[in-house]
């Protein structure tokens, strides 16, 4: 049972692991802490918070558990804000889709990183963002990735895992890297293009016709685009190495293609598709 | 309404469309031609087809409407082999996705461009194909895209018209090479990304990790993935060029964004996902 959980940042992400907590009656108290006062206003009449303060160093007193659902450029001076006021046996967790910069963001503000920080991503979210978007069930079925470190402490871990278990979520730990990694690969690789894509067509003339005459396809491809553009800028920024190399890998893949369809090379092109499909069918097959 | 309409291809498009002009009453009878005799045999079960032949030139007899629904590499084999047998006042059609590539298909086989031949593409569709997919409402609310050409009979272009406003479609008229530009840039270019993405991914070590970790951001992205690939084997060839120009566009726009991250420069980012976001959500509100 969590005594009082303190929010950084009550958006989809931390305002539906709230909700999802109080359904499991799992946690007492839930304070919130933001820098818009609409939103956890919001967030207050929706039930998903007790009580909020704009003042980081009055959100954390007491609380035994601290989530940093912040986007990630704003990690390094919460953490700061907050640094001599959480108590000694506080947990500090979040959810950020970069875990390297994460990390170095707390040692950054910290001048260490603390053996009570659990760096953690759950594989959830979808295009809306803000408290009005949370919903308590965002994290059933979903894996909820734990990255600890070497000097993590074991029980922190351990409280972390349990949180997120009881929101019906799989808990999974690897490392830092390899999370960033496949991340940039599956997550951040695709937004990238969808935003991308979007935006040249949106540059170009007879905007209206060509979004006009576009079909299910293109909603399905391009939903990711509505996407919180803040949080996006700053995933790119702090997963800019694995992201640069997931796109290069990406365009030149993709260069073939383009000299196949160039070359009218048949044989390749339906090798290139047909792999593709099998792949999504299997990926479908797994988790649809 | 239609005494007999003959399917070339009974897959997604013209099953849905058969079953659409079922539920309108405004067939009498279907009769189905294609080269894989399960699905014939599954589009008769199903009550999409009164009967079905794998001869062309007794599938056309007595018909008075014909679609073309085959991928776009067969298109030209077809109107080949009824090309005779045509009854004078039948009206022919198609549902290709490409339409310069149609017209020049249907002209290399008849030696002209018939008048009564109405060249058509209704924007609709899912990743499934076959007969099995097909449904009476695809397409509702759906635009259907006409390209008459300057030899068209009105009266061939009314009845196409008058058709596909019974199956609920919105019909509307354009150019062969601007109906080919826009395609390419909506639809061509989306599916080809996610074919290129996934093969990219499925190729890479650790796939199963890859696609485990992998959210519902990525499952919408990547869901035409799993269209078929024969078809889009066919279009890739058969509106080469403007996919390679939009394919182009894109890749120099894209390059942008990529510089924009190696130099951290997160203004710019910002910039390209509010517009982006922006462009999305207005789409969103014009058609979700």
């Amino acid at each position: 049972m969590i005594k009082r959980l303190c929010i950084f940042g009550v958006g989809l992400m931390g305002g539906s692991l709230a909700l999802a907590l109080r359904k499991a009656k799992a946690v007492n108290e839930v304070v919130g802490c933001g820098r818009s006062l609409p939103n956890l206003q919001q967030a207050l009449e929706l039930g998903i918070l007790d009580r909020y303060t704009q003042e980081p160093r009055v959100a954390v007193d007491g609380a035994d558990m601290i989530l940093l659902a912040v986007p990630l450029g704003a990690m390094q001076s919460v953490c700061a804000s907050i640094r001599t006021h959480i108590h000694q046996d506080a947990i500090l967790t979040d959810v950020g889709s970069a875990k390297a910069s994460v990390v170095r963001d707390v040692e950054a503000a910290f001048g260490y990183v603390p053996e009570r920080f659990v760096p953690g991503h759950p594989i959830a979210g979808t295009e809306k963002s803000g408290a009005s978007a949370a919903f308590d069930s965002l994290y059933e079925q979903r894996r909820i990735i734990l990255t600890p470190l070497a000097n993590t402490d074991p029980h922190a871990l351990e409280q972390v895992r349990k949180m997120w278990a009881l929101t019906g979520g799989v808990v999974e730990e690897t490392s830092v890297a390899h999370h960033d990694e496949v991340l940039a690969a599956t997550s951040h690789l695709p937004h990238l293009l969808a935003f991308g894509l979007v935006d040249s067509l949106a540059q170009q003339g007879e905007r209206e016709e060509i979004f006009r005459y576009a079909a299910g396809g293109f909603r399905d491809f391009t939903r990711i685009a509505s996407s919180d553009p803040v949080m996006w800028r700053d995933i790119c920024l702090a997963n800019r190495e694995a992201i640069l190399t997931s796109l290069e890998h990406f365009e030149q893949d993709l260069e073939q293609i383009k000299d196949a369809i160039a070359n009218g090379d048949a044989q390749r092109l339906l090798a290139c598709f047909e792999r593709a499909k099998a792949a999504r069918d299997r990926f479908r097959d797994l988790v649809e």
